[in-house]
């Protein structure tokens, strides 16, 4: 079946000559309107004017053009059912069987404007109904909504002579369907937006593929990554591609080493759990104490460093095995080094900011949604209830724990020494069991000296005494943690009795 | 501003007659097609149909109605602007100022039929067109797109006498968009189900609010859940409000229980993570038998049972602190005792079933996908690979190892004896520790006896022998783990050497 008309109406009019040249190389006559119509004449194409097509002129400043029966008839009716077929030829009407059409870029202008008037005018009508009558009749018709696929239907219009395929059609039918709905979600969350809805009624997540992964967790399952290109900034510098868990893993020691002190955050993440973390202006101090903090976990696990690797510090890391690093940049000469290891991905994470976006995650039938647990602590959140009060430098040890201690799985608890975890007690099911972890791998890898105090944070208050005094007699000295437990006052009078720090937080950190 | 003209194009007509007496009311003229037109008639109403509106008959079998300028251009011109005023008065279009419609029920139709051609006849043009022409120009138009919205209409049209407020245009607008983006993206799903296209190349989640929760993970998070009501299985028949962490918990319980053998199976969840599992075809027995693995941990956990709770479960139950009891149904005796614990969440979990949907969590800018992991074991997937053979016994009490251990966040390790988790060893960087917490669990609570064999299932493979080392210390006489180290070899030579069995399995299921 060949092409006779087209209808063309674009807001993106980019890449359109070649388009027209194939076109007019089938003979296939052109309908367009206002600024498409103009540019299709400037470059030098026959083309009518939809107004001389309807016979009804373009009003209201261009808000109704093509909805227009003569138009839709055209595109609607079906090829091969009599009825259908005399209608047309009685009323006069003629087939369009081509529709290529983009619409009024209405997320553009939302992130130029702020001018709700010149937002809602951008909200475009006659395009999305165009698109929607080809792309339901996709037997007969062929609907093209991104520039991308110019070049495929220029490829079928010559396999097929100036025809196209019935699955090429069905392909941007469905292609044509994505386009409208992101196009109304767009406009439905910038409602949501404008109106200040912080949990709406309906949410729509619409987001591309960036990657098919080569499985999910594990290989029998299948997995991707989704996101909008433009703000997903790992930028991958070299290694094999990333997979589920890397991603999964990366992702958890970004969380982390965004809201650590810029430019001194060193974390190791496995399995998506830190292993080690530190905060040193001296880099190389940074890295090596990060991973000394557990050694054996860090193997094979994933480095992130929020300031710029330099060679020394590659020549430090080069040494362990990992899958990943993750930095604010590599020196050239790190990025040198690195090449004699072909696998190992480097991924650059200078443009990634803190996730605005609430987190989401599925689970039967459903999904659960929570805003982030990732803002930068005020003092304020903390009050210290101890008669001894920390020195500032102790208290800065306390909130730096503490914020290694929201990343960690529930139950967690961290141990540090100055600026470095010494133990990280993860995912059990009692707070007493994260103790004994945590306090065992402070003993196990010893990177601890005898003169600094021992600080420990929980992510939730401790239910009874044993936790807090495990800890206590593993030599810890100062304590913080969420207040809320009925043992409140029994855990400030233990840490007044043992002589210790003793801080609350307002806020609890369960992560899961 | 008096609404003058209503447009009405309804699939569900359901509630219309309220309506049309409130426009009677305020002499509100409608104008109507099709079906609509014929009910509204039927119902005693005056309405002038769109055709005779239009001077343009409805043609190929009504797929273009409403698409005329005449309809879209009362709709969308500016009240304000002279110069949208003067062109209609001189083409002599008159003022749409509401406009009530609802689509062709394509989601309703594609759960009734797989006939391609019927499905897409459903997909509606003019509904959706009309209904963003009056979204857009929400400033002067009313649009109603759902029935539960028409009492809300003749509430404003009797406070504004015949008028509507603009802060609900414009509620009604974005509600509108949302059931526009809905509509095309169910479309767009359709289409990707039709092509078989597992990892699409834009994924859209369109879901609705089921409740919102106190908060987050974390009080000063905040939180929702969202879903489809029709297939969010979940009947709360008692207790508080759940919290984001039950429904987190009890998506973590129910993706255990639900691979278990029906009718026996107890799983006992804390921080997302089981802390005993049992299957026995005793129920009292099976729920024991979770509890006792790990009885502190149990405190203030979710239990979950796939089977029906009876009064003498319920009495044993009721001894402990939970937060959630989740079943496969209550006796009318059980209910009747957990009505003594007023907050106890009881939910009845009969109707869920396995998770089909493809699990996500959204990462930095982005969303990781990946379809479940939640088959139920068939024995192909196992290999024996020791001299000792098990008995039949023996390899299903290591496939209900394996079965609860991928439920168990990574690095996960389960000791098992005859139906029941004896330590689960759960969430550490490193597999050796998970072992230890795994032996320790076990010995701390003691629930094995010393005839029946001690078994271990490993979520991925032992990197080194000491892991499967300090399980064969501990007492295990049966492994059962994934393949793929470069020691496998080795791992079978220790296991023949020990004179244990080692059942090799060809997935691994990490879980984080």
């Amino acid at each position: 079946m060949k092409i006779k008309t087209a209808l063309i109406s674009l807001s993106n009019k980019n890449k359109l000559s070649n388009i027209l040249k194939n076109l007019k190389k089938y003979k296939i006559k052109i309908i367009s309107s206002g600024g498409t119509y103009k540019k299709i004449k400037s470059l030098g194409y026959k083309c009518i004017e939809v107004s001389d097509y309807t016979g009804f002129s373009e009003i209201l400043d261009g808000r109704v053009k093509t909805l227009h029966p003569k138009i839709h008839s055209g595109i609607l009716y079906k090829r091969n059912k009599t009825s259908h077929k005399k209608i047309i030829k009685k009323l006069n009407f003629e087939s369009i069987d081509l529709v290529i059409a983009n619409f009024y870029p209405f997320k553009k202008i939302i992130n130029q404007t702020k001018n709700h008037k010149k937002i809602i005018e951008n909200i475009d009508i006659g395009g999305p109904a165009l698109v929607r009558s080809a792309a339901k009749n996709y037997k007969d018709v062929t609907v093209i909504t991104k520039i991308d696929h110019y070049q495929k239907l220029i490829h079928e219009l010559k396999l097929f002579q100036g025809g196209t395929s019935l699955q090429f059609r069905e392909k941007m039918s469905q292609v044509a369907f994505g386009e409208t709905a992101s196009y109304d979600s767009i406009i439905f969350n910038y409602f949501n937006n404008f109106s200040k809805i912080e949990i709406p009624e309906k949410i729509f997540i619409k987001t591309n593929l960036i990657q098919k992964l080569r499985y999910g967790e594990n290989p029998h399952q299948l997995g991707a990554i989704y996101g909008n290109e433009e703000n997903f900034n790992l930028i991958k510098l070299q290694g094999k591609e990333l997979s589920y868990n890397n991603y999964n893993d990366i992702f958890a020691c970004l969380s982390l080493t965004q809201t650590l002190p810029k430019n001194r955050g060193t974390v190791i993440v496995k399995h998506s759990n830190p292993s080690g973390v530190s905060i040193e202006t001296d880099h190389l101090k940074s890295y090596l104490s990060a991973m000394n903090c557990d050694p054996i976990s860090a193997f094979g696990g994933i480095v992130a460093c929020n300031y710029k690797i330099s060679l020394k510090i590659a020549k430090e890391i080069i040494k362990n095995y990992y899958e990943v690093i993750v930095a604010n940049g590599f020196d050239k000469a790190a990025i040198k080094l690195f090449k004699s290891k072909k696998n190992l991905r480097l991924i650059d994470s200078t443009r990634v900011a803190l996730n605005k976006y609430n987190k989401i995650v599925s689970g039967i039938n459903s999904f659960l949604m929570q805003t982030n647990d990732n803002q930068i602590f005020d003092k304020n959140n903390f009050k210290i209830v101890s008669k001894i009060k920390p020195s500032k430098k102790l208290m800065e040890q306390l909130i730096f724990s503490f914020n290694v201690c929201r990343s960690v799985k529930s139950n967690a608890i961290v141990i540090t020494q100055k600026n470095k975890t010494l133990g990280i007690g993860s995912g059990q099911p009692s707070r007493i069991d994260s103790c004994k972890i945590a306090i065992e791998k402070m003993k196990r890898f010893k990177q601890f000296d005898n003169e600094s105090p021992l600080a420990a944070a929980s992510d939730a208050f401790f239910p009874f005494l044993d936790g807090i005094e495990s800890l206590v007699q593993a030599g810890v000295t100062a304590i913080i943690q969420p207040y809320g437990s009925i043992r409140d006052k029994e855990i400030i009078k233990f840490a007044n009795d043992m002589g210790i720090v003793l801080i609350f937080s307002k806020s609890r950190h369960f992560s899961h």
